[in-house]
């Protein structure tokens, strides 16, 4: 997968992974770009994110990521090693500090080593290259698998495992467009498809301090109507946070709650995250136990006010509760689970609200991961 | 433990658990107690839920229990099943059935062998004793340890291991006093405890449709003044709550958030169970590890408009994080939180809020005993 023209890469390891893998990712624009950013809505938002978020609506033409450290939580000191970055980043590429982002992920309240990154920065320029599947590299932490995704005229790098909960999941991506538009057109065809995209996973119901979503134009290619790219970028983020959800940590398969019925779109939404966030329904999940009584809890418990009697939950093609109670097979729905991708779908009244959630089973391995560090 | 005078309980095997293990309790007072519950406010409660709540304010003086069903999510024939477990306990028992309560716990949406329970009833009235503490027994479902707890006048038996979450914990607690109340004062009583208590603890964050406590008066013994009855229905209230997250499915520890500074009480207890519900956190404390940013994260996610820079944090003793960052001595912190107990302090501003929300480790163990019923 290739970077819009007129824009490129490096992936570079600077030391601050212990393992020495790739920690270090620049992206470098020959012109300005607009762009877009959606950030985590956490207080405690990492001190790259409150940088990123100050310049929005600018152009940028350097972006700086690494992994192995999130830079949060970090204090003053966090702050000043954004500022360093920046400073180092604008003088080795020959534009503007205002033209620089920064975005970090991995560890928090570890302070960053700023030092490796500017000593590696001159090292860059060499290697840029207009590859973007490599970017990868650069921006993964307990990823398994590469996620990239591409649609007309736009395409996109992320990653992210698990602190992945809705607003949003804890994760990075860089999505771009050779489609020229202005960062307010940006930022609103951004601010949508993230809406029905990535807030609508979760593996774990725990929000990052440094989830981020990029949207450069770099403006070199046709044009797109504000509806085509809406499209491209929706359907570019929608992949993409399928991919996340197929790599949660510990996870073995992925399930979609479908809700129907609700009052209206957002009503459906939080019950679908009800019932995503249940540790108890994603520990059955995982065992492949068709537990429809932990969803029909889940709901009730989000919504105080639920007619039971309305409720229909089907497992896997398998219904499995109605108003008239529990009915179904549910050795069918047991052998349905064993695949690796399924829908619950809940029916939860007459209402014209409806929303597909995503998200994936607990395992002892999410346990000890997050843990010991290991599976 | 002997219940109060007047107050007697039976406990039987009747069939409804497959090991044959006690699974029906019958509380039965000479005269007519005055009462007072409190129960889940998930919109699926379960039929005898249901039943209890419409009959809140007269009184009882016999209440019906069985374990290994939650008649939970079991449509019409759920309230048909609390119905004739009412009329049969009537009859045997030679009561009015406005004087029958009845509760349930364990699997939700299969529905009530209720033939087992009526069929065995006539076997309760021989055995009826005042020791209080065999009904455990026939309330327990996952529970290794038995819960019972005492104050002067005031005396408790509880169940509950999982689905435990505020508002409540997944859990049925059964409180008595001999001390002479009106239910209108037991009802105040109550619900300021369980406000204080087993809403303040979390295991899953999954709130059963079962949940009920209830506190019952003899009338037989000593008048007390009603703060002298508060204070002991709280404490019976906390030892329960304690007991409860000592017994959490796969918990290894139990460990206090105690949070301080917050705007008021209320926003002190949803930051205590915000960092409470973390599974990135609580898999964390399973591996000892003084993760501190998965603390401020939770904080920042629950709480938008937090001043990380006011936060500190100390685990186990340890502070770990102040508004200059990370400090501390992690070690000392990892050694620390061996202990069977700790806490986790929250500072997160100047606010008089404060609160202590309790909680236990995420184990790999509770994940297997949900996904396959065993660890």
């Amino acid at each position: 997968m290739k970077w819009p023209e007129g824009l490129r890469s490096a992936t570079l390891a600077c030391g601050i992974k212990k393992s020495g893998r790739p920690d270090l990712g620049v992206l470098y624009s020959e012109r300005p770009m607009s762009w877009a950013g959606v950030f985590t809505r956490n207080a405690a938002a990492a001190a790259p994110v409150e940088w990123c978020r100050a310049h929005l609506g600018g152009a940028v033409r350097v972006l700086v990521v690494n992994s192995g450290n999130a830079n949060a939580c970090t204090g003053p000191g966090g702050v000043v090693a954004v500022d360093s970055t920046v400073t180092a980043a604008a003088e080795t590429f020959g534009v503007a500090e205002d033209e620089v982002l920064v975005s970090s992920t991995g560890p928090i309240g570890v302070p960053l080593p700023v030092e490796k990154i500017i000593t590696a920065l001159p090292d860059v320029q060499e290697s840029l290259a207009d590859d973007a599947a490599t970017f990868f590299e650069a921006i993964r932490t307990t990823d398994t698998k590469s996620k990239t995704a591409s649609a007309p005229g736009v395409m996109g790098v992320a990653k992210g495992s698990a602190m992945v909960a809705p607003n949003m999941a804890t994760m990075l991506a860089f999505i771009a467009t050779d489609a020229p538009a202005p960062s307010e057109v940006l930022q609103e065809v951004l601010a949508r498809a993230v809406d029905l995209t990535f807030n609508r996973i979760s593996v774990d119901a725990c929000e990052s301090t440094n989830d981020s979503v990029f949207l450069f134009s770099t403006g070199t290619g046709e044009e797109m109507t504000d509806d085509e790219l809406e499209a491209s970028v929706t359907s570019v983020c929608s992949a993409l946070a399928d991919q996340i959800v197929g790599d949660a940590e510990g996870g073995t398969r992925i399930v979609r709650i479908r809700v129907t019925g609700a009052r209206d779109e957002g009503a459906a939404v939080r019950l679908g995250h009800a019932v995503a966030r249940s540790d108890l329904l994603r520990s059955a999940l995982h065992g492949s136990d068709p537990n429809w009584g932990r969803v029909v809890s889940a709901l009730g418990s989000e919504d105080r006010s639920l007619d039971v009697s309305g409720i229909e939950v089907s497992i896997a093609g398998e219904v499995l509760f109605t108003a008239s109670g529990p009915c179904g097979d549910a050795g069918a729905a047991r052998a349905a689970m064993e695949q690796p991708e399924y829908e619950i779908a809940c029916s939860v009244g007459d209402g014209p609200g409806e929303a597909v959630v995503t998200t994936a089973d607990l395992s002892p391995d999410y346990v000890k991961l997050n843990a010991f560090g290991m599976t």
